[in-house]
């Protein structure tokens, strides 16, 4: 039985603060106390927090670590040692990435296989979200999917709207989230109109727009408008619960609160690429702007406020990354990164590197520019996402019971952020050179310290364990009783 | 130093849940641990809690006890001593009541007068909301009133938008809410158009329609919904939050909830007399609908379902119950009560009671029915209120350094309310014979047991404590870092 | 040349109303003056008008004759010469029915098929929308629907989103709205999720809830809302306007009006039978409710009030039958009628009687309630048809010029309608028994005198002229500038 | 009896357009035939109007000529002989102007002594709308007024809800709107609210901020909102009608939308200077600014967009040009003009010059933009303010039986706008150096011609005609026929 006392600091939740020391037991937060209220010889370790806010433990469910693309002509920079490294750095000590089937492979043998690879490299905790088969509706990839569901409580599907072999239509939708709803399981949607986004590249195309930056208008906002507001009642239809990641544009914000408002059971993630950078950043950067290539898209910057009041009016409930990095310039050793589509944005691979950033770039831009309470950021970033995806009360929260996975955070702590002190394999930030005014001075996962000052600390790849997650709408989750039958 | 342990019960906060023991220390929440962390001689009392859930007490922000109306005719029919039992009974540990100076006397000496008639005769802690005088455009009740924020920390004042001799136009609204942002002093605002309702109750006089139920044809929901807009308008311009209490219509809640979307700083009650009755239980009563006779008025039923979804939706940040008790039949030695207006209905004096069945009503009708998880209604009916009146984090948490006010809550005791076993001096219940699935098994106010299945404990007039408030939006308020500047 | 004076009527206009006399020349309104303006010697023939309106004659762009439905298994129990005579004998002077190739024709080839049929058999003058066959996506469909644009004149094509064998999916809407636009062609769309509807009728078919009153249940409000949203943001994103049929879900119709305020170019058509009768009128006929099987569905009447709403804020520009006649018994000859689905819904076939009824029904319940100005009707039934199909300025319009399609309408002229006076050859009436205030006392189509008092007149198969029709936007549309040069 | 005859046009009304012939008769439209209908031997005089288009004159409900202003300080610079002259050069042929009594007159007087003064030296017909005074909810002006509807067809009263000695407040909107209703008035309001208004300026004046630019800072579009939405809500409740005078704010006219659309029946109206000039024309110009300075103020350019978009849509009903006129520079004779408030904008007089302007300024900006279709120019302009008002169908119309007030249109007479040009007292316009596409040939006032090129034929003061107005809601209004009944 190993103790830690952790003093001096104080604790932020999703909706209160106080200052309290910790006394955690063997990974798990034992006892929370008036400062004062133990000695060191209450415990085997005692650290000092003096100063400093402490948060639960940042919870990313939107990574692609060690992740072949969909055309399996690629695969993201960071493995899953590299990019939980990252994370750690950054304060994040959960993540949740996602299986997507390699031609010819189940959905439940690629689930085992890659969660076995995680189990070997992962430094952080780590879960992930099955990818429904584009074949779904002709095969028996549902079946596959209840089981993992069931035995592995991996209680989250994604559905894709867009893109040549992974996009789904509107039966397969409407079946797999009746589906999702008879097994607890949260229906994810990467939601993109496919037709309107062919029909928009294969215009730029035709009129040989091949510059990077032209990425932006292959993917409207009206398709990604329009997809969000079919997703939500074809999951209305089905009476299901739903989940839209990554929502860019502004008007699919609006649509997402137009629902909310009827009562709908809808819920979306944004991501700090949305709401900080702007297609104004990379529209003359020529190759650099292929470093911001990710969909949905980059926006406009007028696009940006609207974004940030759904964040405010509590129209998006989480804030993931889609952490998805690929280098710039081709390294030895690697499959094709972003260079492969120079000069031709259609082949850029598409994603963004950002899992270490998350928490700084969201308390600088957030927290410090008066947006959030830090309430609302813990929430957005911690305790919701855990809540959402069945991690509660394990993540996501500092309460007698969980998980110790506390960010000891200063936040007076300025740093300016850059791919020199970053840890994924990127060769470039999108916020490089941005300096935020709060970091993580040390990072505990189930107690023990895994960062200190953003740098690793003794990283074991492999620590981080496999979290079978529960079904969405149990007490755990917050949500309102009607869910929890589900 | 005293020391109470509580334990074997479930931690319920406004966004978690636990399994947990408390260790209370003088009246404070001194730890809090998981089970079995502490023993009975740790403590010099334990309470066993099994199977119970632990909220903090409830804070109900607008009550009227002891209340002289503004004609100056009559007086409630609770006093200090009888409202404060009724709500320690059904679980609310602070109440917040309000000040309406007599003719002829300055807001600073009437809050002194009614602040010691309070601190002689409470059971549970109490504040009050100033009310701004019809006269503050032409007078010095704003230096008073700032004064009374600043010393006694009386940081919220009331306005009348409606009723003779209360109510105020819109320049002391411009006027009060900019002083009100200097000062950290949360506006709160009764709306409704003065001019439509006596316009409408004009006609309805003209019209001879004297029985009691016309009440509701006298206030229009049209004059609450341009009235709530009104406000939020004035607010914006005067660039102060604001607080709009007891929204009776649905179309107000709409009104609210579209600034809110647009970003404005408006916040909202609703009480549980409009969420749960309706028109149709008094419209065929007779003199009995005298009983229903409050101010915005019991509405159709038709209009609940869009004010519980305004609740359900976040539109509504807090549950009181604008106590206001009166009898139906005449006592001897009470002032004129609801049966001086029998027959004419202008002549009823406006209020109901409800202090304690708030909780009670609420976790049948918003938990049980699906509505709203544990954590909404623990946020609506305590943690919320304290937060944003300014009495977090003293109160409305479980939390280490919290006031130790926590009602061990028995999810499972089916319980028939009804005016003999309510402890109000109100002879009826809005809610006689309803049945409800939990109540409150003990109730601590700082670590005192002060009722016992319903039924208070030793009371003792003028334990209960005057509780100077906090300015709008300091760091404990939850509140965005933005507004703690103000 | 001959010279038909009308005389003594008031000419209602959409937008005006003024008594006078107008003198026809073969077939063509060749002067309109004050009363007294000309005399019986200045015409060949003089017709009084004395105390009636005269409107333009009605246009109703959306009827089914002699018309063979999608599987091919049947065809409607009006031919052209019945279905016209019906439109006449109810003041109506055009129709514009459809084309659907049957399996193995091409859209052309249909095209001047059913148009020989119609012409050897119409009473009225008539043109045709040709469908958009679901193989337009792999075939040469779309090259042939731009030669009868270009040739025809025939500018509207109708594209379904529901149904096998007739859905196209989004790529092919936006293929075709994009051609369209190009073309000056107006889109039209069925806009119902094919999905959803399917998916409903799946349940229903599980459930064994076949009783034709169940069709309600097949074809969600969703379903209707969702295609709806989806067909106007695909219309958009191919900057080409829409025009959606027979809105009969009033959340359709304000997801019509959301897109409007935005200021795109989306118009649509409701019928008289949604506004008019409701499920409530057919839940409990049994196989009588198959008389009322269209599809979109006859919705609850609750539906109704919000859809009038639409028709008197402007959102709704048209109104038109859907015409499609079926009997409900079974007649000798005839292919399969109602009958042929008794106890079984998904076998009835769609569609309901009307053309005739129109504008009686629409002047009863639109004009007579208060809730239209008689302009509003002649614009809704005449004269917006006549101008956003491509008939202005010959039909639709009482204006020197215009082809002399007149009804005189007695205003004062009650009449009961039913089946027995009615010559469509469907055996039933949606509004049998129904007594409406105004009807036509005598209909001239090109100065021609074809209907008196509710009953043909000579009736010649074959005097209807074929409309070719103008290209969407141009002058004569009444439609901006800006789309004139489309 | 004078027979005119005015060929080779194009007619256009609000909803068609045909080549027609008019044939017009002691100042009436006689007939309307199709071209060469008559010979030259049919009349006594023929007008050639080839390539031109035949509109009705134009109809301005808004002006202030020989206008004393609130204060009594001064008075505008055109009298009622140079701004009907003004008027008649532009395309006006109908002025409809208020009646504000002066200090210690009652209504009734002040409206004859002006409807006296008017009809001495109006070279157009004319009619006035009664101001409601501030003493209405004391005095009998309320009884003065129904004998003006009643007796002298004044069928239209203004109240304002902003400026000192003009303001009412709320019961007496509530009375007022329900005595219109009564009488078939039509209430209009200057919707802004004082109180804010108020509290704006005096902000400004305690900032020092003098410069005449800051008048647009001083009239915040919230106060204009605001009142618009109240006035609107208390029409409703006084279930009277509501016309909304000189619409400025984008948001105001977004207000009035969503009240539209839930069916209340509120109309209003803009002018040329809130759509086509902006505060970024007027910041800069010192001095200059004061030619810009009217309430409410013109706004920000971005305001404008979306102005713009509620008269495409039909939100705004009617365009008036609120024409005071003054000088900036002080003639002598004159009292005192923009130049008395040099330097401090609360004393400079408001108000713009316009009305011999706006046909010309709206068709350039919104016909030849491709915003409007003539039909929505001539309907907004002409045909719905004569509706509205009670002007038809004598007014608004081209149609048998109307007065033939008609503008021969040349669409392609391409002009500079200029005050050397133009006849306004008035020593600047708005609209200097704009060049507009199309202007008016010819100007006939019931047959008469008053216009050419521009300039006025043989003006003959005197020679308009005062017009008693109908009753809001009769069948001439094209209102529907619930409202007829009014």
């Amino acid at each position: 039985m190993t103790r830690l006392l952790l003093r001096g600091g104080e604790v932020i939740t999703s909706n209160e603060r106080y200052l309290a020391d910790l006394l955690i037991v063997d990974g798990t937060i034992e006892a929370i106390g008036r400062p004062g209220q133990w000695g060191v010889d209450d415990a085997d370790e005692t650290v000092d927090a003096d100063g400093c806010l402490l948060l639960p433990g940042g919870v990313d469910t939107h990574t692609h670590l060690e992740y072949v693309v969909a055309s399996g002509k690629t695969r993201t920079a960071d493995d899953f040692e590299s990019g939980t490294i990252a994370a750690a750095c950054g304060g994040t000590t959960t993540i949740v990435d996602f299986v997507r089937p390699p031609q010819g492979v189940g959905v439940y043998d690629a689930f085992q296989q890659r969660r076995a690879a995680a189990a070997a490299s992962c430094v952080v905790d780590f879960g992930f979200h099955p990818i429904v088969p584009a074949s779904a509706g002709d095969d028996d990839s549902f079946d596959q999917l209840v089981r993992l569901a069931r035995e592995e409580g991996a209680t989250s599907w994604k559905f894709f709207m867009a893109y040549p072999g992974s996009m789904v239509d509107d039966d397969v939708l409407i079946r797999g989230f009746r589906l999702a709803r008879e097994h607890g399981v949260l229906p994810m949607v990467h939601a993109e109109n496919g037709h309107m986004v062919a029909d928009a590249i294969a215009s730029l195309i035709e009129d040989e727009r091949f510059e990077e930056h032209n990425h932006l208008f292959g993917h409207p906002a009206s398709a990604e408008q329009e997809a969000v507001n079919r997703a939500i009642m074809l999951a209305e239809h089905a009476e299901s619960p739903l989940f839209i990641v990554h929502v860019s544009a502004s008007d699919a914000a609006e649509e997402i609160a137009r629902h909310q408002a009827r009562g709908v059971e809808v819920m979306a993630e944004t991501c700090p690429q949305y709401l900080v950078t702007g297609y104004e950043d990379y529209r003359d950067l020529g190759f650099g702007a292929a470093g911001y290539i990710c969909s949905p898209p980059i926006r406009e910057r007028a696009n940006q406020e609207r974004l940030w009041r759904a964040v405010e009016q509590g129209t998006i409930a989480t804030i993931g990354t889609d952490h998805a990095a690929f280098t710039l310039a081709q390294p030895e050793g690697l499959p094709p990164q972003k260079a492969v589509g120079r000069g031709h944005f259609p082949s850029v691979p598409n994603g963004v590197p950002g899992v270490e950033e998350r928490l700084m770039v969201m308390y600088e831009t957030g927290v410090m520019s008066g947006r959030l309470s830090i309430h609302e950021f813990v929430d957005l970033t911690a305790t919701r996402p855990a809540q959402l995806f069945g991690l509660a009360p394990r993540k996501g929260s500092i309460a007698p019971g969980a998980d110790a996975d506390i960010v000891v955070w200063d936040p007076k702590a300025s740093r300016t952020l850059g791919v020199d002190t970053l840890h994924s394999r990127s060769d470039y930030s999108l916020y490089e050179g941005m300096t935020v005014s709060g970091s993580p001075r040390l990072v505990f996962s189930r107690g023990e310290l895994i960062a200190r000052d953003g740098e690793p600390v003794e990283p074991r790849p492999g620590r981080g364990e496999y979290l079978p997650r529960q079904r969405f709408g149990t007490a755990a989750s917050g949500w309102r009783a009607a869910h929890a039958a589900g």
